[in-house]
């Protein structure tokens, strides 16, 4: 669906975004009325804030002296996405993930304030590198995010769930940090499933460069996303910006191990004011990387999970996935009825009883007690003896 | 106030402990209707169902052939205690905890039925041994229970709770078993605080036997309780009918680490049908020792708690016993305005730039970066360097 209109749209949302920060409500609010071509007229132009107006002036001019003409900014950054074998996506193609629209909900007023929850609007554009189309990949997703500091247990476990997620065909969406996201990632691959690094600088730049081997296997197996321009720098507020979008892309967020303060309990944050599934998982009590997912967890809106079943009965349709009831064993005890388990509870595996002797010390009437005793005969639990009863030797 | 009508009722109550198994909903019921000296003679003579009239028969006649006469057995239990140095407290008593009188409200048909919901009245009489007044101890006081096949990370939080609660003067309740109701108890005797097992048999014959050691420490120490008359057996059945009275008794139910089976759950959920707090440990997912406590608290109604000052914000009266929020690191970065940190975000170390350099990294105006410059000079976070700023070296 390439016209000529949704070419220019394209170009239009492409150069706003090497114009402007992502997430910018403003900018936002005037695409969304007058259409890309239009509000990027008038941010190079007048009709907009000066706050926006100054900023995109910025840019423009960068550290040279004379404003880039936009179209060419776009046209420009088609070239190098080109070159990086990266593509751009916008909403107006078919493969744009349609619920990050739901972005436009998150309202500024809602959360604490700050650049945590300034910039909420959803992406104008999207870099990508890596073959999966994006509406399919994000389509049946769920985030698996947590602390960089990871302990062993949460690297353990995640990596449990990516893999479980994975095989189950689900995509595993992180952010490529070290630690929960790494983890998650890594065996989401290993189990030969899709998983896609939401980054918050440019694809051709993927931060942090410690990480270069799994980006590598993500170009090729996997997906590198980014709202912002190849070559942007992963500047610390952009963190906060970026897990809007792990937030609203995928059906649910997990945090594996979060410390009081934590990035990731922002995008579990977000995930739960767009209606998303926020979930964490437990961890020791005496372990500060789980501090934070106990806090979360001490909310009535955090749901606990343990393993894939649960995450998926919380994100998966009714039906579908639904976890199993955790295994407990069975007892022969427990298979009977519980008068007859309180009348074999009084039976005595060395000394014979009268059926109203077992009566009395069980509490039950001796009509019950002789009612139940021929069953517990007959089930091989109590033995027949000197006109009473005893235990009967198991085994 | 031993009057010689609440003498009768004292006796009637102590004989019908005797003769009918606690927590009897029909028992219950008639001695709230004609008081328990006639419903004494009821169950003795007629106007009672087949089942309790049985019951009553039975012990009565026991292992002898004539039946006993009620009062004598009364006087007998009576005379058996003073010779334990135990003391039988019943409704009677200024020491008697009102709050069990809340186990009216559970109703036999609210639960999955079973010998698990099928005793829940409360109790005519408990015998004590311990100097602690009943009502006072149990006045502030915490159950924490669990697994007897605990892990070192459950028998360290038991302790870790045991001992806190019992430092700030709220008395632990537990069922004496080995594990985490071991830890709890021994836990809170370190303290030099209060604490009291709730048996499911005589107060002369705690069970287990291997936890003898303990049990003497509580008889100096704390409370050994129990609503079966002394001499009574730990039968099965009987530690459900127990865990009522550890869920009533207390402001709220802590389960430090339970399997998918436990009776710790059972006591869980009886403190949540009557409106005390439910409350369960989180622990490692990879622990079966702590699913029991993950099904829990994937409930909405069962809330998560970390330490003792989480237990007390959800026993404890407001503004009482508050948690606070768990600390967090602050650090200089954290303190600035999210427009200076935006600014400070795009300042190199190594490299001068000028503020609209910086700027255009950091995506704010112009503007906005000379008015967030000087600030972050006179903060030290930056230096003025050949017109332009660099990062400042801290330390």
């Amino acid at each position: 669906m390439t016209t000529v209109d949704s070419e220019g749209a394209r170009l239009a949302r492409i150069a706003l975004s090497c114009l402007v920060e992502p997430g910018d409500r403003e900018l936002g609010t005037l695409v969304r009325a007058v259409g890309p071509a239009a509000a990027l007229e008038r941010v190079t132009g007048g009709g907009v804030s000066e706050r926006l107006r100054d900023s995109v002036a910025v840019r423009r001019t960068g550290t040279g002296s004379v404003p880039a003409d936009p179209v060419r900014l776009a046209e420009g950054a088609l070239e190098r996405a080109e070159r990086l074998g990266a593509r751009i996506v916008t909403p107006e193609d078919d493969e744009w993930p349609g619920q990050l629209g739901d972005l436009v909900a998150l309202s500024r007023e809602g959360g604490p304030g700050g650049p945590v929850d300034r910039d909420t609007d959803p992406p104008l554009a999207i870099w990508v590198r890596g073959a999966a189309p994006l509406d399919e990949a994000f389509g049946r997703s769920v985030a698996v995010v947590g602390a960089r500091a990871a302990t062993g247990y949460g690297t353990h476990v995640a990596t449990e769930l990516g893999y479980g997620l994975a095989e189950r065909g689900w995509t595993v969406v992180s952010g490529g940090a070290f630690g929960i996201d790494t983890a998650a990632h890594r065996a989401a691959l290993s189990a030969g499933g899709l998983t896609a690094a939401v980054l918050a600088c440019g694809v051709d730049r993927p931060y942090p460069v410690g990480n270069m081997s799994l980006f590598e296997r993500l170009l090729d197996e996997g997906l590198l996303v980014s709202e912002w321009p190849a070559g942007a720098a992963p500047h610390r507020h952009r963190f906060l910006i970026r897990n809007r979008v792990i937030a609203a892309a995928t059906r649910g967020t997990v945090v594996v191990e979060a410390a009081g303060r934590s990035g990731a309990r922002q995008t579990l944050g977000r995930a739960r004011r767009l209606g998303r599934s926020a979930m964490a998982v437990p961890g020791p009590v005496t372990s500060h990387a789980s501090a934070g997912c106990h806090e979360e967890l001490r909310r009535l809106d955090t749901r606990l999970v343990t393993n894939v079943a649960e995450i998926l009965e919380e994100v998966g349709r009714i039906g579908d996935d639904l976890a199993p009831a955790t295994p407990t064993a069975q007892r022969p005890h427990d298979r009977l009825d519980p008068l007859s388990a309180q009348v074999l509870d009084a039976v005595l595996p060395g000394r014979t009883r009268t059926a109203e002797e077992i009566a009395a010390a069980a509490g039950v009437t001796a009509r019950e007690a002789r009612r139940s005793l021929p069953f517990l005969v007959n089930g091989g639990f109590v033995a027949p003896h000197e006109g009473g009863y005893r235990l009967a030797r198991l085994g």
